[in-house]
């Protein structure tokens, strides 16, 4: 336990006394600025941010300046989708970590509720989550996390794919908690994105047939390039009768969700990725004559370890999903090209 | 399979070569009748029913003469909910089987599907099932069903009980797919005859807190004294905030299911039985947030042997539910007898 | 069920009246005969057999006149890895099945018991299964089985990987007993038919890591290119230390099950499908302070159609193991093929 | 977290600087001493100790001075079923958990490693555990154990019910891993504290037949009163052909252990709870064919709660067991008691 050393700033080390971060003041008013290093404790690890993944949350609390009860009253640093290199350790990590190329899983559960002691972390009540208000995220040279979740990644794993696996991870805990199997047959909403990875996620788990459905012609294109078996244009075509194994909605429609739901065989599961209204109008006898089992994802538990090996493997492909780059003064764009046709995923870059 | 097996009519052992029964004509008009015995397959049991519990379902065909896409367009016998005793077997069954009391499991799987071979032979697209038009029911002298479907039942389980362990089957078949275990915590919606059914069979499965919510007290007190262990006036007080580990809804109320829902813990499970609107509102991301788990009961699956013990152990009380009690003919009168204040459960017994 | 099902001899659609059948007289006794074509019953097909898989069992009975409890006292048909064409369906059967190719799944439950009911029809007490005496196999012309265990196969799948879906339903029912996953690491003892074919399964179902262990450098050479990732000589290397999730003995070598458990991480598994010694000396200290959990695999449930669509998407190549080729009459040669070195998978062309 | 929290002597709340401990010198040599109280980490509690139940590892620690690879080459404090009253607080707990009487789960995962994570702390390579070499146990005035591993207990558990909740885990722990469910019926072997401890578990979780086995009379008898439905005197009768859903072994006896096994039915599970034999020999063949799940139980995982819960609502009894009770200066005679006849569990009090 690494619970009786004291924190200390992570100096020492070579390391610059500031660091330059791009800061959400407000609702829609990023600036760069100066900081002092993040303390750092003695079960964590400094990491030199090396890439960012622009997150549809992240814009949306650049555009409304919050989401639900996370509300941005203070300056708050966005990204949480993270990859970089250790340049310093706390007095309990081991030493020799510092320079390695790490994956970060942004989250800082509290590990002794009921949650976490049962496997669960991700519902810990008391869990910190990077860019959430009030926890700073990764627009910035360095971040903190506690060592464990700062996982080695291999030279074969780009800097893009490694900050890409938190994206990731909510397509391998969806087809965790969808069960799919080897030969699943799955129906997913939504092209963008997360409908893509959960495309390659699923097939990593062994489905056989993956259907995506969108209302945009190049995304279903693109989807069927990599990861999906077949498309469905939403606008012309139903998914009635699909009978599939599972339905993972990325799109947050709840019109698709309903559909959805209704395109599930008897036993079958549907998980609900996509964020959209807080209450939505569900086909409940459907639900209760099929005995359909119908949840969510919030975030993942455990599961960079396997995303390394997928991306290792060449299963899954996160750096095709790349389509824009960004220099860290440039952070704002970078929230503002998701609108852009034809766009995928913003990248930042704090080190340039 | 009996599809094709040359039938013979259960004759040759002392048999009747008819039967009464009291029949659905049509939309609230019943009559009785004299029929023919009903043919007996190789692998079936002719049982001479002893109690038959009316079912909501029952009286919701009487009274609209449809369940959704199930019409009554010909004459059809209610109830599904019986005990009897074999009075005569196929020619594929023990004969030693005549003569025994037993408890019915009104349906008949294919037994060949994939959801039959899965184990979840209540999901079989082609099973039959009692009083579902087109099939007969039990308001009737003799039934046949599977010889398998019939359970023996030890003499200390009274004939009205060994009826009731159809709507048990629901009740363990809830508690079962919501993972009630020892010390788990319970929501259950509605004080009816499957909501105290339900508190019985969760205390069965080790829950220690088993809150019921209802509008009527006298329900209410009721549920107390006959399986929950808290009571709670939906008029008056809220279930908000409860955080139990499962919640039943026995109301089949819109309303009493979105609160229930909201009275969960994270990964905790919601498992609706009642029957309501086809579509309901439902707090989709309270759900997506706390990775709550909801499905609903199709009928059950292998509950008979589990419902016998926990009766024969006095685990679960069912004679205590039995509030009225009828002969064959008065079958119209046991239909309507719900509707009386205080009333739970009607049985009819078709040998008077 | 068909046992007291009007059977019907199988004629009227152009079959000869009669069929040949190599069969096992006595221990080490084969000999070519004549025989009345099978009975059919309504819910059964006629299957003219075009290819048989020789199993050790096989060669079991033929060397030894019995398994076990399982004694050939009186001539018995061998073969029960199978594929064919439909040439006649029983009267409850869709005709349009005749002609169909399937891979026929050799096992007829009751469908009945507990175990069936529960879905875990190859744990029935009353099972047939083919050439388990009394039950006659395969090394004939024609066959019955029930309708719904005769799978049809696309044009993509061989005769021989028909026949092969069986010892693959071995492999599939072993990983998913072992709760093979994507990223999962396997150790499997014993690169024969069985290991191999476990491998290739352990890789659809996302295995990364697949280490194989034998002391036959040929056959490990051959494990390497055809689904292992790692090849371990157990006469010169140890698996010990290796902490995978799932260990699959193919072996039955009491000193492979015991080293392969102890090569288990805490919480792993241990499946165990290799026949050996009814009693075995196991590391009970290191499974319990482990917590690793230990079983076998008894044949397999519902595994047929997930092995067809691994076959047609070429996620395991069956053909590859087949080294010899017979005809019926050669039957004999076949079971005495799998001694020669080099030899893995031996195949009996009934319709030669 | 707390882990920039120095630690600190427990001292400034009206603490004695100083405490007794009965120390385990060497292989049966125990001796009282005075010792500095123990240092206080910022997550912890300082507990008063108030009852400790004597286990049989206390006993053989005693007697061998070692356990497989734990061998006490330092003086140890033996004692780990424990109940007190929180004394002291770290920096960072709730300072009015002062003067709580709690229940101590007397282990240290690390909570960072893969078992951690998964929810399976007991599995934790780096774990603490009380009275296991090097770590010291209860047989002092105090001790300290993380803040969240102390329970608060209701007046109406005693001191030594607290204390036996440590059994009782097993127990717990051994039935979950079972599967026991409503309607089980269970083999337990071994009349011991451990034997009678999951007989009451197992009734808890809902088993309906619970046989236990034994050579000693009286002990089977006392089974019979609080817990067993059924005893089988393991000297005259035999288990055969109970076929039950599973068996757990608390007696350690490589022959209960193998005709244990062979009175489960088919997909029934073993678990071995008692330490016997590094290696066992057992039916292999029989648990093939079976596919029966046979593991083990090391300690346990977040057991205390529902173990309080059964406590409190009566559905064990713990107290019963304690059939001798010692001073702390007497903990050898303690140690020595259980080899008395009619003798089950002693419990010592460190505060007389």
């Amino acid at each position: 336990m690494t619970t009786t050393t004291a924190q200390s700033p992570a100096t020492g080390s070579g390391l610059p006394p500031t660091m330059r971060a791009n800061i959400l003041k407000s609702q829609g008013d990023m600036a760069m600025e100066t900081l002092p290093l993040p303390q750092l404790d003695a079960d964590q690890v400094l990491v030199q941010v090396a890439a960012v993944g622009v997150c549809g949350s992240d814009v949306h609390y650049y555009e409304h300046g919050r989401i639900g009860p996370y509300v941005v009253d203070h300056p708050l640093i966005l990204g949480h989708e993270l990859s970089g290199r250790i340049a310093a350790v706390g007095s309990a990590v081991d030493p020799s970590r510092v320079g390695k190329r790490v994956a970060v899983e942004p989250q800082r559960p509290c590990r002794k509720c009921k949650q976490c002691k049962a496997g669960r972390y991700n519902l810990c009540p008391d869990i910190e989550f990077y860019a959430t208000p009030p926890i700073d995220g990764a627009f910035a040279e360095y971040v903190t996390i506690q060592s464990d979740f700062a996982y080695d990644i291999p030279d074969s794993v780009s800097d893009e794919a490694a900050a890409l696996i938190e994206p990731l991870s909510v397509g391998l805990w969806a087809c965790e908690r969808a069960e799919i199997k080897p030969g699943s047959r799955v129906l997913i909403a939504g092209a963008g994105p997360i409908g893509i990875i959960a495309a390659q996620a699923a097939r990593a788990f062994g489905a056989t047939e993956i259907y995506i459905s969108d209302i945009a012609e190049d995304r279903l294109a693109f989807a069927l390039e990599h990861g999906a078996t077949h498309a469905i244009n939403a606008k012309t075509d139903s998914v009635e009768g699909l009978d599939v194994d599972a339905f993972i909605d990325a799109s947050g429609a709840p019109q698709a969700v309903r559909s959805g739901i209704q395109a599930v065989a008897p036993a079958g599961r549907v998980i609900l990725v996509g964020l959209g209204a807080d209450d939505v109008e569900l086909p409940v006898s459907f639900i209760q004559n099929r005995e359909i089992w119908l949840s969510g994802v919030f975030r993942y538990t455990n599961t960079w370890p396997l995303a390394i090996h997928l991306i290792a493997d060449g299963k899954v492909d996160l750096d095709v999903l790349v389509t824009g780059k960004f220099a860290l003064a440039e952070s704002e764009e970078a929230l503002k090209a998701g609108k852009q046709p034809g766009q995928l995923k913003a990248v930042v870059y704090p080190g340039r």
